[in-house]
C-alpha cells in the first residue's frame, strides 16, 4: 500500500478541488447529535464521467442497489447524494422507494435525470430512513453547493459517523500539458473488512477520461489500498467508493482535452496517482479504526502464490489475539506466525521468517532470541511492520489494520443503544 | 451441538471415571504461578486403543507431532503425558527433542515405550520448555498417579492456562451387559477456533473398542461440538482431543468384553455418549472463554448446503462488531445478517428470517418491528440463540461462542508481560 508515483497525496486538497465540483452538507438530525452534518452532495456543473465499486456482502443496502441501477443506464453521472446516521440496509421495498427518492431530490434541486445521481448511505442498519429530515437535508445541501476547503470538510464531514476526524487526500500532476486535480474523501471506521474496506469513499478529478479508463484504474487502485484494510473483518453492506471525472482540467467549461488513452504513459501517471490518494485515504481509516491506537502494516512475501499471500496477511489482520498483543505493546510473536499457519498455507514453520519492526525474531523454525529491549522499543511505535516471510515462492500481499483496544469494544458494545 | 442422547454428560466423571486409568499432577513453575499445577499424566493400566484428533493449522507444536509420529508406529497407548504454561510451538528441532524427552520420561516411570505416551503442551509459543521443571514435574506426578475425584481434578487442573475453572464430563450407559463408562477433561479458552477448537481435551471409557472405531467416532463427535466452537477465530497451534479405551468395564484387569461392532446398535449408542461428554466439554469452554460473559449459540438453517450454512454460522460467531453487540446487551441484529451477508451465502436478504432468543426481528428483507422490551430480555440472557433461516435450502450448522468484553482485549493484551 506505500504510494508507488512521485506525486504524493495531499491532505489539503479535497472533493471541490478539481475543476467543475461543489459539495453542500446539511445537519438534520439522522445522526443523533444534530448539530453534526449527516447530509452530503457532491455535484458537478458537468456530465462527469463515472465509475463505482461496492460492496461484495450479500446483503447490500438500498442505495448501493440504486446506485447500482443508475451505472448500469449511464457512463456519466451528475451528483453524489450521502447521508450518514443510518445505513438504509435491511430496509426491504421501502428502503429502496427511500434512496430513489434521494436521488430525485437531489435531481430536482440539480436539473438533471435521477438516474444521473448516485447514493450512498452509512450508519446503522435495519432502521427506515427518517425522510422528512433527509429530503430538507439534501435541500439545504444543494443551497449550499460551493467550491473550496470549507465545502470539501463539511461534505467529508457529512459522511462520518464514528470517525474522529474527516479523511481527505488529493494530488496534482501535469497530464498532456494540463494540471489535473484529483480529490477525494473517505470515512470508516468500522465494519470494516475487504471487499471494500471503504464503506464510503468519493473522488472527484478534472481529468479527461472515460467511464471504462476509470473504472479500470479503480478498480485496481482500489486492490491495492482499501481492499487491503481490514479494520474488524466484517465488510459492510454499504461498501461504496465512486470516482467522478469532469474533464474541465485547466480549461473553461466545455473545454475538456482529449481523453487519457488507455495504456499510455499519461494513463499510467494517472493511475498511479489516484492510486495514491486511495492509499492515502486507506491509511487515515486504519489510524483512526474504532479504538485503534496503532497502524499495523503485514507484509507477507515468499508465499507460493499472491493469493495464498494475501489469506495469511489477512488471517494474520484479522485475529483478535495478534490485534489485542499489538494493543498491549506485547511481542506475542506466536500469535503471528500460528495466524499465518491456519490460513492454509502450503509451507510450514521451518522455511519460515519474521520481522518486527527491524528485529529478526523467528527464523527457519525457531526463535532468534532477539534482543527483548530492542523488541519492546519496536512494539511502542504508533506504525508498526510486520513481515512475515514463508520461504516458499516468489508470492506476495499487504494488508493494513490496527490494534483492539478497550475503545474498540466499548465503542461497538454501545454503538446503537 | 445439543446432546442427541439419552445419556445426559455428568459433570461429576472424569479422567479416571472409566476402570484402568490413574492420573496425576505437579506445580513446577512451567506457569509462572507454581501453586498451579502444570505437569500432568494420565495412564491407563492395559493398552489402550487410541485416537486422536489434532490441530490442522500449518505450524503445529511439536508434541502434535511427536503425538502424531507414535499414533502412526502402534494404535494401543499406555498414557499421555501434558504440560500448561509452555506450547512447545514454534521451537524448532529443541522442541521436538523436548518433546521426545518428555515422552521417554513418562514411559520410564511407568515401564513402557516411549512410543505409548502421547504428548500434549499448551500455553505461550516460540519459548524452550523449561526440562529440569518439566522432568521433575513427569517424576512427581507420576507418584501421585490415583484414581477418584481428587486425581481428576488435579489432571484438570494441570491443563488449563487462563481457564478460571476446571473442565470436565462423563456418562454412564449400559453396553452388551455391561456398565460403561467415559470421562474426559479439557481446557480452553483463548486460541479457539475450529478446527479444533479443544486446544486439549482427554477421554478415557472402559468399553470395548477398536481403534478404527474409536477414530471415527471421535471424528464425528469433534465435528458436533468441538469444530463448532470458536472463540476467537484464531486457530491453535496445539489442539489435541484424544480418547484412550481401556475395555475394563465391569470387569477385570484382561477381562476385556468383546469389542463394539462398527455399525452396530451398541456403537450408535456409544457414540452418543461420546458426543454428549464432547457436547459438555465443548459448551463449558464458551462458557468459560476468556473475558465471555454471555454463552452464544448460532443456528443457521435454510441454507443451500450445509458447508454454506457453516460459512455462514462461522462469520456470524466470529464478527468482533457481532460479539461486542451482545457484551453490550444490544440488539444491534443487522450485524448478525450482514455477518452472513459476507460470506458468501447464495441468496439475499430477501429470503432471510432471524429469531433472537424468541423475538422474530427480521423477515423478508425489512424489520419486523419487534417489540424493544422483549428484545432487551433476551439480550439480557446468559445463554442467547440466534436462529438465522436464510429460506433457501435445506442446510443447517451451528456454532458455539460467547461475547467479547474489556476483560478479553485485557486478558489478551497482557498475556505474556
Amino acid at each position: 500500500m506505500s504510494a508507488k508515483t512521485d506525486v504524493p497525496a495531499d491532505p489539503a486538497l479535497g472533493v471541490t478541488s478539481a475543476r467543475g465540483f461543489r459539495a453542500g452538507a446539511a445537519a438534520v438530525g439522522v445522526k443523533k447529535l444534530t448539530e453534526k452534518p449527516d447530509v452530503g452532495l457532491l455535484a458537478c456543473e458537468v456530465e462527469a464521467a463515472a465509475a463505482a465499486v461496492f460492496t461484495r456482502n450479500r446483503v447490500s443496502a438500498a442505495p448501493v442497489a440504486v446506485s447500482r441501477e443508475h451505472l448500469a443506464r449511464r457512463r456519466t453521472m451528475r451528483a453524489v447524494v450521502a447521508n450518514s446516521g443510518n445505513a438504509n440496509a435491511c430496509t426491504g421495498d421501502r428502503g429502496l422507494a427511500d434512496a430513489r427518492e434521494m436521488a430525485a431530490a437531489a435531481a430536482a434541486a440539480l436539473g438533471c435525470p435521477p438516474e444521473a445521481v448516485l447514493v450512498a448511505s452509512t450508519g446503522v442498519i435495519g432502521r427506515p430512513l427518517p425522510m422528512d429530515k433527509v429530503r430538507a437535508g439534501i435541500e439545504r445541501a444543494a443551497g449550499a453547493l460551493a467550491a473550496g476547503p470549507e465545502a470539501d470538510l463539511a461534505f467529508a464531514r457529512s459522511i462520518m459517523t464514528t470517525d474522529t476526524r474527516p479523511k481527505q487526500a488529493g494530488a496534482r500532476l501535469a497530464l498532456a500539458g494540463r494540471t489535473v486535480t484529483i480529490g477525494g474523501t473517505t470515512k470508516g471506521v468500522g465494519m470494516i473488512a475487504p471487499n471494500l474496506a471503504t464503506t464510503l469513499g468519493f473522488l472527484t478529478t478534472d481529468a479527461a477520461a472515460d467511464p471504462d479508463l476509470l473504472r479500470a484504474v479503480l478498480g485496481r487502485a482500489a486492490d491495492a489500498t482499501f481492499n487491503c484494510l481490514t479494520v474488524d473483518g466484517h465488510t459492510s453492506t454499504n461498501d461504496t467508493l465512486v470516482v467522478l471525472a469532469s474533464g474541465l482540467a485547466a480549461g473553461e467549461a466545455g473545454a475538456a482535452g482529449r481523453p487519457i488513452a488507455a495504456g499510455s504513459a499519461d494513463a499510467g501517471r494517472f493511475e498511479a496517482a489516484v492510486t495514491a490518494v486511495c492509499d492515502s485515504l486507506a491509511r487515515q481509516i486504519a489510524a483512526d479504526a474504532e479504538g485503534g491506537t496503532k497502524v499495523i502494516e503485514v507484509r507477507v512475501t515468499g508465499a507460493a502464490g499472491d493469493d495464498e499471500a494475501r489469506r495469511a496477511a489477512a488471517a494474520i489482520a484479522n485475529s483478535p489475539l495478534v490485534k489485542t498483543a499489538f494493543f498491549g505493546e506485547d511481542p506475542n510473536w506466536g500469535r503471528i506466525v500460528s495466524a499465518a499457519g491456519y490460513a492454509g498455507i502450503s509451507s510450514g514453520p521451518e522455511t519460515m521468517r519474521l520481522v518486527l519492526g527491524d528485529v529478526l525474531i523467528f527464523e527457519r523454525g525457531r526463535p532468534t532470541g532477539a534482543d527483548a529491549d530492542r523488541l519492546r522499543a519496536v512494539m511502542k511505535a504508533h506504525d508498526i511492520l510486520v513481515h512475515l516471510d514463508l520461504g516458499a515462492g516468489a508470492g506476495r500481499a499487504r494488508f493494513l489494520t490496527c490494534d483492539f483496544s478497550y475503545e474498540y469494544v466499548k465503542i461497538n458494545a454501545e454503538y446503537t443503544t
